[in-house]
């Protein structure tokens, strides 16, 4: 069985159009309902990972819209070894906070890659994050409410910093050979799904 | 009794940096969180008059978080009024659609008044919105979900369109006249609120 050429091609066209230089990590964000919202806008924003440091997270159906099956998620235990491993890759870390000196959507640096960092709803980013954080960023508030939903507030800021970014790179920036590796593994799953599918239909 | 200097200066500066040239038409929000979360976002980006086209809409408490009572929101019993109302006073109406011709939060026109109108979260802007509407306007989508919560879609463009009005207008607009007005009538409530906690602690 194989795919569509309709559906490879357009398999291909979102995968050539993916960002991996602006990643998402959510440190913990304890509201699945919210977490999921925030893998929803991280695949339609065109990102291709995200780093969870809660270990045990599940996304929930309805508010990740099936998005996670399109998007490399990766797993910590804690804070201070995922920063580490951005780090190493050569990820700067903008932790999600109202300080003082936190830098905007608009002003943040784009020249190189960007990991923003999501802390909790109430309590924001750990100390741990603070600490090892290069910048911060938030949106702009101008009135008298003062706070955005999380997800609105991540969406906002990722919308923005990936649209800056993409300008910069020109477009697109996933590996060959991870793309390649991904559209693999799609498409594998997407076959066994519709074999699965063809199976059950075939025994009723 | 009377507002401590501070709160004074808090609310005069927020005021101050109102923009009314840019709102934000809520034509058929059937869920009452989305359309809460709606309005917090619009006051949280400086926003000062939402328009409400079902006329019997209450904001959800946790959701809106106390943004309605700093906003102005119209409310009208159909689109059509609504739209002619707001062209009028000299808006231009950008309808929420995936059209093909669609502006985005970056290229629509921010040189004169701007009314983006949000459909509902299934079926999308009315047909009378459609025909009415000067242009149309949608996040640009690079993933496979293809969709946005209708909270999120709109703060990201709310959020875009207000900033980009800013520099062209140099921040606040809100007519000397209404912002008074408003001003006193904020005034007015937060004294009437705090007497109010003020007899029922004495009553203890």
């Amino acid at each position: 069985m194989s795919l569509t050429q309709r559906r490879r091609e357009r398999i291909e066209a979102v995968l050539a159009d993916r960002l991996s230089s602006v990643v998402v990590v959510l440190e913990a964000v304890h509201r699945r309902h919210n977490a999921s919202a925030i893998l929803r806008s991280c695949e339609c924003f065109g990102l291709h990972e995200v780093h969870l440091i809660s270990g045990d997270f599940k996304p929930s159906k309805g508010a990740a819209r099936g998005s996670e099956r399109w998007l490399e998620i990766v797993q910590h235990t804690d804070t201070a070894s995922c920063v580490a491993s951005l780090k190493e890759r050569g990820f700067s870390i903008f932790a999600a906070d109202l300080a003082e000196k936190a830098e905007t959507p608009d002003s943040v640096a784009v020249d190189g890659k960007v990991a923003i960092l999501m802390g909790a709803e109430l309590t924001g980013v750990s100390e741990t994050a603070r600490q090892l954080a290069d910048g911060f960023i938030c949106v702009p508030m101008r009135g008298m409410t003062e706070s955005l939903n999380v997800s609105v507030a991540s969406a906002c800021i990722i919308a923005r910093v990936a649209e800056r970014r993409r300008a910069v790179v020109g477009g697109g920036d996933l590996d060959p050979s991870r793309l390649q590796a991904f559209l693999q593994a799609w498409e594998d799953r997407e076959i066994t799904a519709a074999e699965g599918m063809a199976a059950r239909v075939g025994s009723q």
